[in-house]
């Protein structure tokens, strides 16, 4: 299975920045044991801090069949760009975020993306985009079956 | 590990209530291959359509080592009783919905359970609660590799 | 036809509460003169003070022929989880209002149970049971005509 | 016993407009089979789309006996006009609703006419009506039984 | 000077209605004891429950020289059509409550007529149209004095 | 094509009220331009500043066929009664404003009616009228030519 | 009758300040011409920038028969203190404000005086306490006639 | 005297719960110390996290002589139902929180109990409990001497 | 112990103004009966309608040991230059109401003082005076226990 | 007379995303029958998902005789910074929307290039492009005519 | 070049109060080095905790030329009366404050002085103080030189 | 020290643009001065129309030694992305906003920058970057003296 991984604004300096609500890794360290945790399915990896780029590439891939995972970072609460380009698209999407939106400031309470996803996992860590592959995995499996 | 599976009101009717929503499966049928699944840690089940009664609940297993999943239903929206209880225990809660809250009634949007859970997983369906379960264990893992 | 009643919180008080806005009969010895009035007519009448008792009822009586009328007290403005209860089952359900709860505080303006049930009857005293009572009747009738 | 009917803006489509929400039935139709089923009351019938004309006719007629039932329509939700001569006269009022307004657009959960009149009935369909007429006859005897 | 009085809905009904907030007179006594105040001057009055009718008066005499003085009853809170005619025309316009509407319901304190109109008098009972009246004429002895 | 011109309250003023915003031709000579440009079509031309008499309008001519264009004026931003009338009938119908209502007070920025027309022109002075007639009449041919 | 003045911050400014909006004329040589206006009368004038100094003169006098004007300048908007020694005192006071606060920023629109007082007059410029005075007097000599 | 003390949810975790919040003892205990200090008055205590039985007790002992303390917990922000069940007894009732609920979440602001009780005392810890003895005993001793 | 109690806005009228609301007793008649209550601590008091001279003043002995009770008035709800005041000086303040102002006006609901003070004491009638300086009294012993 | 028409976020998709609410046609082919229509004019098109590209175009061609057609997209709702480039140029623009965004989603009501274009037209489908290509022509007309 | 530097409350406690947030200097200190910093200007300072004095002093010297800044305290946030004394001088006046006000309470968040002033500088500690003299001194020199 | 210079969206036409709120001088020329006025600091300069071209340059130059002055023109009131920016980085940042932001449309009073920088200056016009210079330097030496 086609998996893209679509990170946005501020997601490069993952490691470098704020640790105490990010972590400390960076997100090329993980997703290196992904793909070896997924090694029969093709993940690839993206990020921009361009609102523009993240939709132009939602738009080359997202007719394509798998899946797409996307951590809008700070455009998750101001973009309705990017949330017309999700709902534009035929790929199944899942919204993550690292840390637990919920707990933090209010601005970040509102999510364009996550209504126009099949849904959204927050607050666990990086492991937020290993359930996701892992359910998109399952997913495809079930339909598969039906 | 000991992770214990809190369901809100109405869930109670799963299979039953609207399946466009909600999906055609019993919870039971699904715990049961929750179970098998996971051989080696101890879930267990607790479904109540009152508020008080989960709060109970958290109170007495929420000083136990282990994790709890809880799908508060519409308490999520509604309840600071069951927040509070959350805030007051030790033990590690993440919050389920099987549907995409985010893409249904306003009402829904505002969820009182998710600020004070480790985070929460919405859309995925029952598989929503797999990856919970998944993320408790990987979490302690990793917490007991430190 | 079988009509369950279903009173919220404070309506047990029914005569002794407040009488210049809810009157000074008990509901006990109205509903008597109700089960009067419709011989022909299974007429059964609950009350509770708990949330999740109202959603408890709701379930078990939910998915027989019949109707519901529901008193939601209180809990008409605040309970998402007796509005979802009343989404779930099967059964017509009309909400009353003994007041007029439209001329009193602003936080009974908003009902949760009013656009889940067919429609709401308030401000017509106790009298307000007997045209839903009569309304389910009429309806049935008009059903069974087509 | 008098009882007034009047008809706010886009009522005399009845039948013709969204049968889906109003039904397919004219009013005309259902007023001669409720006067059929109140041989013994004056029942009549008025029907304007205009504001200022259901204001003069509550005056001509709001400080007679008897009762007197508005349907307001869109002016429900805009016309501060027409509650302050409701709470000008004398003569009881009940609005109805044909539909469930609360299930309905935002805009037509906000009432205006609904908190100066006795009360409400909304989304018994026509029967609505029949309802409000059986109420203001129950009322008026209990009112000079005691 | 030629002072053309408007009265908007209900106001037709004073002396009748609520007498506790808007006194006993009926206007048409009222008035008569204004015409002998300021015999000199040519005093006019219009009633209409019609918001359409009192935008057509507007507009007959807006563009004619004197005074106009409004009391837009409820329309003073809902109409932007006559706010608008009163924009449109030449003659200055003062608007009067009868009654304090800032000590009555929260819907009575938005008041769209006011910003258009030189300014407003409310709570001074009926003498507020005297007050307003000798404003009108005082202020033209100005103008005619610079 | 039959297309049908219904010009809100005020709009009896254009080329006197406010010329700045609103131009100082009269609407009359316009019209006539516009009768001479369309030779081919049969335009007629309704004005009026009774909220209840373009409701009545609405009824009267909205189950022909051909075509509505609306200038609420200030009722597009109060009259939820004119919207229920174009939801309620058949001809489709455009929404026109002279000036660009966006650039203006708050209170123009909301309309009731553009959500209820096929779409609206703004800002566009009196050529918003021709362009929608242009595009009735294209989208007629449109449809024919299906 | 004994009328006592008083006047909010910055009004000791008036005829310096902004005079497009307040005028230039002082209010010391306005005064002098009301004196001369009503040589019955005992007016006295009192200004302050200070809100707790407006409410030691509210107390002072507040209790002695007569009347009181204000002119709470910008603590209109923002004086619950006034307010409530308004509310506290015998004496009655009426509201004045010399431009039209309606027809200026959003937050001269909010007024904690006006409903604590008989009434407010704004927007007749200087005249405006004139009217003040002399609704008093016809007020005393109305409630001196019953 | 008969004194009930009423505690909602999660209160009974004291000396558990986030100390730093409510202090390190028992309720328990603190209640022992409370008797001992008032040993000629009848102090009971009763803790819940059911709403529906804190409802049930109110109606039990709100028709009784003495008086009530109430320490809602998070109930005190969403429960109409009690507030209701407050309205309805006699028996006279004081809202005590141990935090200073105002320095807290936005959440904790709204009050529901407090307007329908005599009155609240907040932020003085478990001393808030006696202060609330020590008033209903004090106001009995005040009407019992009157 | 020194305890200062500070009284805002109107509250030298104590016993004049609304008796219904405040009662008829005057401020220094009970100031005498606290001070015969507690013999052993210097009890001072200090009035003013003046928002500067209570900033004043919480500076002049906000630096002492001891404690404040104030209760704001009217400045409760508009001043955060006495909330400013209060965070900065070191000695612990109780905030007091005479009335239950939570069953009063809706701008009587929001309290800039009550989140900066210790706590609240709300509608305890003068005798919440008594209670706040009891509970300073029982603070101080206990952290000298400690 | 140079027209550029810009589209923004999405746009590209025309034809592809969601025919039922945007057509099934490319922008390129309308475009190129647009070209057709107006042989004496010199149109050109630009498309890019990117906000900080929209703006340097706007830049680029805003101070050039002519005009531009913008259809924002979903910028039209968020972008500040387009709206400020168009306050910032000669060049007059109309806003275009190929659907009724008043008909669709609350977010997509608020339009922040509207109030800073001539004016816009929305609900037309593609042939709004043409409305605005023939308004731009007939007002260089008019403007050359006066 | 004359300027006078105004101080609002709480601020003559700058180095005692929240030293973690406005330093451990006092004000005096830190104009003592202001004074010697612009040796050639004609620095003056005043402090007050009363809003009145603020009004009053801008009035005696608001009509000099030179500049005034003004640091307003907690009434930066509350007071209409001073920004209607500045909306009312001729010198100009920039408003400063030594925290950073958008980083701290919602309520600091709103200024009502900011936008009657020149400008504003925020954050910069005491230094904010010497930025403004220079812009002051440095407008004046732009001035001139013009 | 180096300081750098991002300058926002349409800043670019600094001269051309609007010169009344802007000013006539293009920022080139003004950033000349700049350089001439602080010969010993390196001062660089960067301006783009691209939300995420100012995101990567603060990334890039973030983790540097010296200072940022960001004037991030109408992304200050959407960017989210670029205020996460900020917060991710070591350097200072000072917010710079040419015009009086405050005095001017409601949507620029919301600023995402301002509370993640060390502070703000607004309506300064071009001096404000200077000032923000001086600031940057000052605050070097006095952090460097400590």
């Amino acid at each position: 299975m086609d998996i893209l991984i679509i990170n946005g604004p501020n997601l490069n300096l993952l490691g470098t920045r704020e640790p105490g609500i990010y972590g400390d890794h960076s997100f090329e360290v993980y997703f290196k044991s992904l793909l070896k945790a997924y090694p029969d399915h093709a993940l690839s990896y993206f990020q921009s801090n361009h609102e523009g780029a993240i939709v132009d590439r939602l738009h080359e891939e997202g007719f394509e069949p798998g899946g797409i995972i996307i951590n809008g970072g700070a455009y998750s609460h101001t973009s309705l760009a990017i949330a017309d380009a999700i709902r534009a698209i035929d790929r199944p999407v899942i919204a993550v975020h690292i840390s637990n939106t919920f707990a933090r400031e209010d601005f970040r309470h509102n999510d364009f993306l996550a209504p126009v996803c099949l849904g959204m996992i927050t607050g666990m860590g990086l492991d937020g985009y290993r359930l996701a592959v892992d359910h998109l995995v399952a997913r495809e499996k079930e339909l598969d079956g039906q």
